[in-house]
């Protein structure tokens, strides 16, 4: 378990190493969902995701003898970026995990940041045994993509910064994978306000932690098929599951289809790039599953804006007949 | 001639009916061209764009007959949303005058915000002369785009809360179309710091400002064709002229390739939105043109967002063979 004063420790150990990133507001957006709506953009974060703030929290409080020695992850996505981040920004080498087959901008973003990329075959290789024996081996600190305590807390500076900005909140939405970043977030949202109702956002395919919370103990799902491949998780982290138990009012579970749709509203109307699994958050109100009356105020977290232009390019195709129009008129 | 004065006035009216735009920042574009710039991002203002402050800058002073008369317009984008915007905000009626080939998004969300459109063909019909017989008629006031002290003013605001979050710009660049933000913004900029200095952007083929400041005269250029649609003005505003031969170091000129550049580099690094013309001063930066030593600090109005799904598919697909990787790792 963590509490705010850990939040608020690792908020004044980021201060003026990350962005304070903006709070957003769509009146269209409001006037699709009746809610009234502020989105927290981490997709204009450092690296382009929250992933930052954890990893950056858990490199700054690495001893002399640890920061020489560097730093070891595994990871295909935003993680890869924020921990190749954060160790240049401390000083110390960061060596990632990779599958061959990972994104190419991804994998140019994690190599631009000064880590050193080692492969391993998706389909014969488990990731975290390598990057386990690497770590073993060089004596590098593995860096866990959300259960730890410090990469919980980081994390929750999101949430300080978004009541910062608007201290009375309804509710909060944050997507969940493994569920770092909504521990943290519900721990600061309880912890400032206890009438702040929790929700978590999970893609139908990848339920693990919807699962999880109606059977009351961590469940294993089989790796899913979603667009949003930051939360492709295969359960919930064993920290971060308690606090997820305790802090949630629930999971609400959005299609692929409603997350496409959210994406392009985001990006059209309020004019900002969110990958697909930041954009869940938004699509649970755009698609009605909030369970709560018009006018509420909510706070939505857009947690990253790493999309590759193959995979917009295919979400903007998908948008009604309109991209055939436009073609004409340009 | 519109002073400084004039645009707190009308920041004062404005305030709390727009939104307070965020100033953002984007280390891989400051790395990509060795300035320190600083985003206006009015691509996330009401409407999508900057024009709202001009149109409801004038509409705010609009007499209680007038009001009641309603106003008219004649625009094929930004203006149009604006004034319709605006109209709906101060209680008016709105008429714009647009052409049959209007861009379908840009035609719904004129009349989603109730302003009544009126249609001509662009072959055949003057759209300048039939605002003018329907103000006419009805007694409408017609809301001009540009050449106007309180449009002018209005457009000013936005150089004003940038100076506010930003003090110190060894620069400023805004795109110059009819010239009224850039009138507004560059007599803000004067006005607080006259160390500042100030570049408009053209793109090469709507270069009407450019001639005009080399002749020392307005001039006017055949219809051009650029990607960058709403900066394809035929010449500067006679109001706007003198005042941009005042305060301006120079016109930068881009062209359609760097545009597109510039427009895919804010949205897959920056996650902005950002609309062709509202891309060409950060084109200007990342293409080299602008003749400032490194390290200077730049402010950069990103002037607006609104871009139909078409031509943003065809500017991702002309990005590098990146689309065709990323399509099958989706």
């Amino acid at each position: 378990m963590i509490s705010l004063d850990d939040v608020r420790a690792a908020a004044r150990r980021l201060r003026d190493r990350i962005h304070r990133t903006p709070v957003v507001t769509c009146r269209s957006f409001d006037e699709a969902t009746g809610y009234s709506v502020f989105f927290k953009c981490e997709n204009l974060q450092r690296a382009g995701s929250f992933k930052i703030r954890g990893a950056l929290n858990k490199l700054l409080t690495l001893s002399e003898i640890e920061r020489q020695r560097g730093v070891a992850a595994f990871s295909s996505g935003n993680h890869a970026q924020g921990v190749a981040l954060a160790a240049r920004t401390v000083g110390t080498s960061a060596v990632i995990v990779m599958p061959t087959d990972a994104a190419r901008l991804k994998l140019a973003a994690t190599r631009g940041y000064g880590a050193e990329v080692v492969f391993y075959d998706r389909q014969t290789e488990d990731r975290e045994a390598i990057a386990r024996r690497l770590a073993g081996e060089s004596g590098r600190l593995l860096v866990p993509p959300y259960d730890d305590p410090a990469i919980i807390s980081g994390q929750g500076t999101v949430a300080l910064e978004l009541f910062e900005d608007v201290p009375v909140l309804d509710a909060l939405l944050t997507p969940v994978g493994g569920g770092g970043l909504m521990a943290g977030c519900s721990t600061v949202a309880k912890g400032l306000d206890p009438a702040t109702r929790v929700f978590g956002v999970e893609a139908e395919a990848a339920n693990d932690t919807w699962l999880s919370l109606q059977k009351g103990e961590r469940v294993a799902i089989p790796p899913p098929s979603t667009i949003a491949d930051g939360i492709r998780n295969l359960s919930p982290g064993e920290l971060t599951f308690p606090i997820l138990q305790q802090n949630l009012e629930g999971i609400l579970l959005v299609s692929d289809e409603e997350i496409m749709e959210a994406l392009r509203f985001l990006l059209f109307r309020a004019k900002l790039l969110v990958e697909p699994t930041g954009a869940v958050a938004a699509a649970a109100l755009l698609a009605g599953k909030l369970p709560l009356g018009r006018g509420a105020r909510v706070g939505v977290v857009l947690s990253g804006g790493n999309v590759d232009p193959g995979t917009l390019a295919g979400v903007i195709r998908e948008a009604s007949p309109l991209p055939q129009r436009g073609r004409g008129l340009r």
